[in-house]
């Protein structure tokens, strides 16, 4: 690899800025009026879910896309904050620091720079492979919850009522008491802005096919949904001077770019926040790398899953020192910048500067924006979030995955985020061991007049009652090592006849030291015993693996190239004794 | 299943005491005789080790006898009080308490009251699986590390000095320095009670096959060494005063049997208990039911392994009530058991009967008995533990195994056995999911003139490029199910003529519901690039339960029976499609 290609591989930036030209340059820089016209709302919203000032939403979304363009390998992946990092962040800051603090904001920076950290870390040490813990229905069963929590969380600021909590049980449980003191102007704008968005989602599209548009035109528009709905009630509010009544609204935006930030820099604390930030890294990577892949397969292009951390990580760093909280690949904005057509990550550094302007000359149209609009918005989005025919489904499918899925959500609405993630990652990895402790063994026997061996309890197979064939049908590790041994023993102990058992091995994919301690058990017993041990069909793999032991020396039968070679070797050699013995005693 | 098959399945004694007889009694006492000699200096050895009065080791060899005799499946195991039981014993117990405290010794009859409690539970929701977590190589090198721990803590009171800690690092810092102020007398005796059973173990035994005894009777004889040890130290020690020259000796053991005992049933204490429990009781069932399996291989019985779980149950739940500590199978009494003949488990109770009777009887010859030759007893026994060289086969075997044993044992012997075992188990499990999440997937080709297809990379084959056929060699779940979704995906952008995907699953044992949805994803996103993706040889009950999902209705392409029939039904459509343009377009 020369230097060139090394450089290209960390700076994907290279490959494509080669042959940017200016026919890009307009297409991208469309994409990007777009886009940030989306993003606004969506920066304010996730600020505000994260108990966090509005600006920092949109410091969240600049140097966070700029880095992004520099290092990331997808063409229409458009970071920024996101709805589940946002509550995550929230939680997290929480247990060290009371909302509106000077601590608490220092907390959420401190966890996008350690969120940063990790992700680098991850990505120059290809350690992307940890996202796999994460098993689906664990992922998408705390994304469920995730949204429940986080529409429940927004019910107070639409209706203008308190609610406080860190968990939707806590939440609910505030919110309930206090329903009767709405606020009516708040409530009305809330109400009415979540019916607009819904209808927008559902019944605007097909309006505008109707009348005429084209498809991604009529999608297009239906995303400027949120916008409209900011402008009317922000105007209502200014007009009718609703905020006098008790509506709350934004107020001031601080006007100019961020600032240089640094996080507080204490070990106590980083310590605290480490296992949440690692969370909210590898939950936010997923959700990245998945919509990033589903965009790329579209026009077949490449996505790195290990430069995707680089870039995300950078992404995150760039969003601390400039003062912002964990940042992602958000899906709904970035099918926004594919449908718009952006041809290269370029789109995503005009957004950066799109909100750049929009921070310096229009912030003071946002102050009289009420917060129960950004809460419609907020709920409109996470409730495409919930997704209750996946738990059906996936019970239906495995009884397993289905356990876990459901012990995620319940644990993430009743115990919060964290503990319902870690249980989650813990109950997938434990049912997964549980399950393959008890792996298939059949009893083989020969299909009359072929060379093939088939299960004794399915075909009507010739046994002999000297051999004991077992085909296992999984590879042998530590989980279901003892399960062997025993059923060894317990078929050798059920057969008084027997004096050869053979393992047919074709699906055993690897051994491991713990199979191996095991099958090297069983070959003794059965050498007391009297019975020798034989394997047959073992892959290239696992037979390399298994000369680097003593096993083969000690084996007191052979390993057999096919199963039928091993019972016709044990046969010839049955029968060669059988008629010895006739000799020697006739 | 009728009462009787019912209650002889839980109560193993109703089987072996129908057929029991006056040549089996006679059998079994005299074996009692041998094995109670055995095991009184071992029960005050380990009571020593574990930091308890040496009646406690009495009494801990008494009721758990009887009770699995009652309840165990296994003619030969010997239960009581072992090394490495012990050791984790102590180290529990003072976490919440300073030994020599009456609290110190409610806390190891709590430890025998929950472990007995676990490992009934264990037994009766059939959970015994939960010991395949302890992967071969984390017990090896526990075992290892625990034996290096117990010789160290050992040389204090063979030398007669001052030493104490909980780790193998505590103990040699602080016996090292007092090595100088060592008492003479102690010493000697330490030492030559040591040199004398290392020559016991190596040298006697070829010495009395020499003289003309047969093999078993040397072997039981060479056994009895510890005995010997103790008989004649005590009397010197009794004989020349010595005990007033600073040795240290055993002292009053209070005569009589145990009374019944009731630990301390506090809350925090059982919930700070509760993890160590856990762990004496996997690595006492993980020592006890790879003996038991051993032994009733020789003599091709049958141990039933979650029958085992009840009766080690019981055995530490009768050690509590009677205030004993943890118990279990221990290997060299139960080869001394099996050695010199025990037909059925009333051997075990006689043993108990033995020992009760030593224990009304013969305590004040014990007056004498200095720690020193008991500290030469524990560390002869548990060097044979110690096996540097498993460390080289399992590394030698594999990098990862030997990884989790090497980490295992340094944690031991650094941060202690609960942190040793727990970081070891913690790691396998990593480490198993790491290497699986990785696997060998072969991009295929035909075989020219065969119907087989073979990895490209190996064969001369053919392949087709609008065809790309994958075999994939592991079972899809959820540690590997990115990496094929990543793989599938890299390998397209790779091939832009590619129409159709086959994924040849001889070797899928299962696909669970993460691989699932990303089969279904990798569907989606072949099916937005124009691209067929296709199942061959999917195994019956993978099949069974795909059909349980949407996947199959989704599939772009077809499941085929074999990947020759893939190949050629795809081959066909092309063809066909190739002549119908060439007609359209003449």
């Amino acid at each position: 690899m020369t230097l060139v290609d090394r450089l290209s591989r960390y700076l994907p930036i290279l490959q494509w800025g080669a042959k940017y030209n200016g026919k890009t340059f307009t297409n991208d820089l469309l994409v990007a009026g777009i886009v940030t016209v989306m993003l606004i709302p969506q920066s304010l919203a996730y600020a505000m879910l994260a108990g966090l000032p509005p600006e920092v939403g949109l410091y969240a979304s600049m140097a966070p896309l700029i880095l992004y363009a520099i290092f990331g390998t997808s063409r229409a992946l458009a970071v920024g904050p996101v709805a589940v990092a946002s509550l995550m962040t929230a939680a997290a800051a929480a247990t060290v620091a009371a909302r509106g603090t000077p601590e608490y904001l220092g907390a959420t920076i401190a966890l996008a720079m350690i969120s940063g950290l990790l992700l680098l870390a991850m990505g120059l040490l290809r350690l992307g492979f940890l996202a796999n813990f994460l098993s689906h229905p664990v992922i998408s069963g705390f994304i469920t919850a995730s949204g429940i929590q986080i529409a429940t969380s927004q019910v107070a600021p639409l209706l203008g009522i308190d609610g406080h909590g860190e968990t939707f049980v806590e939440v609910a449980t505030s919110i309930v008491p206090n329903l009767v003191q709405a606020n009516p102007y708040t409530a009305a704008i809330g109400i009415t802005s979540l019916l607009f968005l819904f209808w927008v989602r559902s019944g605007l599209k097909p309006l505008l096919l109707k009348v005429g548009l084209r498809e991604r035109v009529a999608d297009l528009l239906a995303k400027v949904g949120p916008v409209v709905a900011i402008a009317v009630t922000t105007t209502a509010v200014w007009g009718f001077g609703l905020s006098e009544d008790g509506v709350k609204i934004v107020g001031t935006v601080p006007k100019g770019l961020p600032k240089l930030a640094i996080p507080p820099l204490e070990f106590s604390l980083w310590s605290k926040l480490l296992v949440p930030a690692l969370l909210i890294s590898i939950v936010g990577y997923v959700e990245s790398i998945s919509v990033a892949l589903t965009l790329a397969a579209k026009r077949r292009q490449r996505v790195d899953p290990d430069q995707e951390l680089v870039a995300l990580g950078m992404s995150n760093f760039g969003s601390a020192v400039s003062g912002g909280f964990p940042v992602t690949g958000g899906f709904s904005r970035s099918v926004v910048n594919f449908d718009a057509g952006a041809e290269t990550p370029a789109a995503g550094a005009f957004t950066a500067i799109g909100i750049a302007i929009a921070t310096l000359f229009l912030t003071p149209l946002l102050f009289f924006l009420p917060n129960a609009t950004l809460a419609a918005t907020i709920i409109v989005a996470v409730l495409s979030l919930v997704d209750f025919a996946a738990i059906k489904d996936t019970w239906h499918y495995s009884r397993s995955d289905g356990a876990a899925m459901i012990a995620t959500i319940l644990l993430t609405l009743v115990e919060g985020v964290e503990i319902g993630l870690l249980t989650g990652v813990g109950l997938s990895i434990f049912l997964h061991l549980y399950r393959t402790s008890k792996p298939h063994v059949a009893v083989v026997g020969q299909m009359p007049g072929t060379m093939n061996f088939r299960n004794k309890d399915r075909h009507a197979v010739v046994t002999d009652p000297e051999i004991l064939s077992l085909r296992i049908d999984a590879s042998l590790y530590f989980p279901n090592a003892r399960f062997i041994e025993d059923f060894i023993s317990q078929a050798v102990a059920a057969e008084p006849k027997v004096r050869h058992v053979i393992l047919e091995c074709p699906a055993v994919n690897t051994i491991d030291a713990s199979a191996l301690e095991s099958l090297e058990a069983v070959n003794a017993r059965l050498k007391e015993g009297g019975i020798a041990l034989h394997l047959s069909e073992v892959k290239g793999p696992v037979m390399d693996r298994l000369q680097r032991s003593h096993f083969i020396e000690e084996l007191t039968g052979k390993i057999h190239l096919t199963h039928f070679d091993a019972v016709s070797s044990i046969n010839d050699a049955l029968a060669r004794r059988t008629l010895e013995s006739a000799r020697t005693h006739p």
